[in-house]
């Protein structure tokens, strides 16, 4: 068996001036309370805060980064707990779980290896690495644990010391299990929703009727007509702020923000409602939507996220056996300056709106997003999302964002998991990466060490707070 | 207060034997004079000599890498000096900057803060960082400086040890300073205009026709035709030669260049001036003229610059209260190979011919650039520019250009800036960077310790004297 | 004179506990065999075994990396060998050895230098660095040298220790080299066919019917139909997997590959042997090809290797002057999700196919080519290609690629050269790089010492062999 250790310097620069200062910058916020402001928690999970289930359906099956790698070398997504054309997959927690173990080398050098050891030995408790051999035995250690109360999703939110956990909601949700948890005089927590309306922009998609329908029953508010559409989005968002909500996010193909005239829009929505509307004109209805949005941010001053540029379910057989978020969701070329034209113009200077920008197209971090961020006081560079959300890529994030956009137009640390036992491995990640460049700017002498820790805190702290308006 | 005290050492790498060759290398190119063949310091500065104005209309207003980050952070571009609808910033020189000294922490990490550090440091005298607490004092300190004759602008350009200036002209300019610079012999520097017929090519731009007036009142050739656009465009490049100058410099939003038969350009030029133009025309005709522009550089051998893709005045609102050059302008997607296929495969192998080529797409550097400067005699790849002219993108650029273009394609550093005082601090930092990077290959045994020497210098002096035809 | 001798370390990180490690970890593979699943040199040098002829028509004239970097700072192609407009270069092999001693400065820094550093000493024994003044002296070394025994290819073959050598080949070809390798009981080593029916891709292009004819008399089937065609594609897959191929290679434009029914195919394919075929006709029949290339490959199991995105002899006079590979074939921007969805809808997680993707442009590394490897099966990076095969280069590939793809997705080292004496530098350029990003992960603390020195071997090994079905 090999040891499971992580290193207590890992991640840090290999010179020896760089690594002591990184070390010291890390301990500075490395048990700085978490700020998590997007990410795809539900917050069910801690109103009900029942015990999770199995290791395989917490670690395994929900997370497509971990299912698309082992996909990649060879195992089928039905062994790894996916529902097949609606038909339960016949695979056992004990089997799924060894499937990991038995591929556990194809992780080697990957961020999602990196999250398991820290989650595996700092979360967990386990002190060897998955093997084929020792996989029965992890998985009956695992078991006990998840048993005991502290592994209670509620134990493990504050374990984890997280300060906000911002889940992701569609509009016409009815934030039950968040006026649970505020109503729970016995969870101090502080749970937000955010308010994400992609589901009504696509009206040429399948079921964009009953949606509007959904949403009509939940915000009392007829969605027949585009006007009825804007005015329920307006309510449900005035809704989620109501319910702590601080910010929305969208997720579209591309961040075109062309608006169109009432009487075009109305007109595209009948036409969809009648079933006739075209694939242009759904184009332009999505562009117009988002450019609303950003209207009714600059309004009410939730927070605009954009994450823009996936392509969904490329590969169709998968997508029609396993549904959606099962690994082939692949990114796009990234554009923001030339789509976003129209919304920055209205918008980018006025002060009540603020539009976060996130990307999979690391092409964009200095041409497109730190200029951006540079310029328009609404703008912020939103952290490396997805493919991205790693060491080296976040290295090269500071890099190439730093130079026009400094630290203060960042937007500080983002999850994005419904992994919550990754939680905290990731924020570390990210607190020994940004370390890490700390130290290489005061080590190369491009920054003082004092602005270095200084900068640290506020990137765990004041950043996310000011960024998305946490107070 | 933090002292203000740029390290020696700064920008080296961390590792000591790498360091120390990176200091040995600098070290021997430190004080070797400034070429910059590339600029927008205005020739009148050093022809009138005059004293400059206060601190923040040197330093803060006309720079719109300073303004445009104050901006991003909440401070109104009023607020830093510039007029709005053409009425004068109430703002003082004193109150703007304040604003800087409010905001000196949004520059931390960024190449303006690097610049602004050296600059304060070693050209003015500053011992302090700038805060609120100190922006007075700093300012009355500055104000006194600049009353001394030791920064009148040709004492510091002896100071700064400038070889050659070159400066942005209009073809259409009397380059009146430079004829008075030139007769002047108590200056002993060179100071050579370059040739920038952007406004000539957008005949569906309001005020074209009155330039192309000015033109042929310059010129002395009627320009109402295409044939005599042209004819004054020559007659002007020989005068601007007869200066000094030894290159152009073009500006374009890409970088087609397909040729139009004449019958055509000069339809086109009619259109326009009939106020018939199409905006497909239009940049049917610019493309035409940039393929001109090569030509003529083909029989006279000035020097072609090539500046494509950047979004111009991205923010509409602030175009129109504030002009110009207000940091708004925005990197596009560049391209190089496709569309100069028209004026390589014409010019390509031309001696008389030669193209520098800049970009604000770092993805080109591999792609694009240092494959065409590694075949094409005539190119060479232009130094990072913009928002890559940071320490950090050009050692990105060095990395990727090299592979295939070696040094020798490359074109020396540019400044490309209009802030005067900030030019030796800009070299300073290339040289530093060029140090590092030909440290780290020594240090890795790719290239002979005596090896790197040789190209340090020349980098300084050699290349940028070739690659600029400067003799 | 400057000695040549290349350092030990050379490539090795500057830090001293790197560099320790990434040097036990190269000590670890450089005597490993060389797997060569993928260049052009042909099978007739080795099947002759003839002596080189002279020192510059074995290494100048025929490498494209060289005359282009020559080309580039004034040599005429003309003086390096080159025939133009058919007429044999009056350049003798010593002038043109001159050539390149002349303007050894030029290459440093760059790749081709590192390997011929690397060639000449360890291959050629030369221990001076090429020079002016010691041009004639090399020349008369090394056609003394290439003139001995143990200088002919076989016997190099078996002192590079090349476990297998991969041709590329026309379909058409007669394998006859091949052949007589194999029935040549003295030569022991592995050289086999590599499938690439470009030439059958562009209905288009000149000459296109009479390759069709060619192809039909070697494949004895009618090849005047599109199902002709195909048929005689598929018999001739069989006589390269028969003859021990394992894969084809496929270089395109663009990878689009959308399939056509076959009577549009057909259609098309009549209309070009008409001489009507449009130009979207053939780019639509070039697409569907690589389609039914990729179908073919999920039918008989030969690894399809993809080599899309080159612009091919952009400078037309000097195409027209000296003909193809001369040094002016360019990177395109690279695109991989899109255009192969048809392809990987198909055929992406048939365990028959496997495809493997290469690029000349950066950017698709994190963006497409890792994703696309992190999830289908069949999909694996192919290591950096071209322009982008170099050690900076080979560190950004896998620094981008690692985080999606792991090492496991990789398709380990392929040296796609002509250049037959420079195949051990570059193997062992690779074997040196990968050794220095795993030390960095060791160092890091990302990685397991034991699981670098593991990863180290099979990239060097089981995975050029795994990915290429090699046994």
């Amino acid at each position: 068996m090999t040891a499971l250790a992580p290193h207590p310097d890992r991640l840090f620069p290999a010179d020896p001036a760089e690594r002591d200062l990184a070390r010291r910058l890390h301990a500075a916020v490395a048990d700085a309370p978490i700020y998590s402001p997007h990410g795809h928690v539900p917050a069910s999970m801690l109103a009900d805060d029942e015990p999770f289930p199995d290791p395989a359906a917490l670690l395994i099956t929900p997370d497509h980064y971990v299912t698309r790698m082992l996909h990649a070398v060879g195992v089928p997504l039905g062994d790894l707990g996916l529902a097949r054309d609606g038909v339960p997959s016949p695979a056992t927690g004990r089997s799924i779980w060894r499937r990991l173990c038995e591929n556990w080398d194809a992780f080697l050098g990957t961020p999602v290896r990196f999250w398991f050891e820290s989650e595996f030995s700092e979360v967990f408790g386990l002190t060897e690495q998955p093997s084929a051999q020792n996989a029965d035995a992890l998985y009956d250690q695992l078991t006990a644990t998840l048993a005991s109360p502290e592994f209670r999703p509620r134990a493990l939110f504050d374990r984890f010391r997280i300060a906000v956990l911002a889940t992701t909601d569609d509009p016409a949700d009815d934030l039950e299990a968040h006026a649970r948890l505020a109503a729970d005089p016995s969870f101090t927590g502080r749970v937000v929703p955010t308010f994400r309306a992609d589901r009504y922009m696509h009206p040429d998609e399948a079921g964009w009727a009953a949606r509007l329908d959904r949403l009509a029953a939940r915000a009392d508010i007829d969605t027949a007509s585009y006007a009825g559409l804007l005015a329920a989005l307006r309510a449900r968002r005035a809704a989620f702020a109501a319910a702590g909500g601080t910010a929305t996010d969208t997720g579209v193909i591309d961040a075109g923000s062309e608006p169109l005239e009432a009487a075009e829009a109305s007109r595209i929505h009948r036409a969809a409602l009648d079933g006739s509307v075209t694939a242009a004109e759904a184009v332009a209805y999505r562009r117009n939507l988002l450019y609303r949005l950003a209207e009714m941010s600059a309004e009410d001053g939730l927070v605009m996220q954009l994450h823009p540029g996936v392509h969904r379910n490329h590969h169709r057989p998968t997508f029609d056996a396993y549904g959606p978020d099962t690994g082939h969701d692949l990114p796009a070329v990234g554009s923001f300056t030339v789509p976003l034209t129209p919304i920055l113009r209205d918008f980018g200077t006025n002060p009540t709106f603020r539009l976060v920008l996130f990307t999979v197209d690391e092409t964009t971090f200095s041409r497109e997003i730190a200029p951006l961020a540079g310029f328009y006081p609404s703008v912020y560079a939103g952290a490396p999302w997805w493919f991205l959300d790693t060491p080296a890529a976040i290295l090269r994030y500071r890099r190439a964002i730093t130079d026009s956009a400094g630290f203060t137009k960042t937007s500080g640390f983002i999850d994005d998991t419904r992994a919550f036992c990754s939680i905290p491995a990731r924020h570390d990640m990210s607190r020994r990466v940004d370390a890490s460049f700390l130290a290489s700017l005061v080590v190369t002498h491009q920054l003082a060490e004092e602005d270095a820790f200084t900068i640290a805190r506020r990137l765990v702290d004041e950043i996310p707070r000011a960024t998305f308006r946490l107070g």
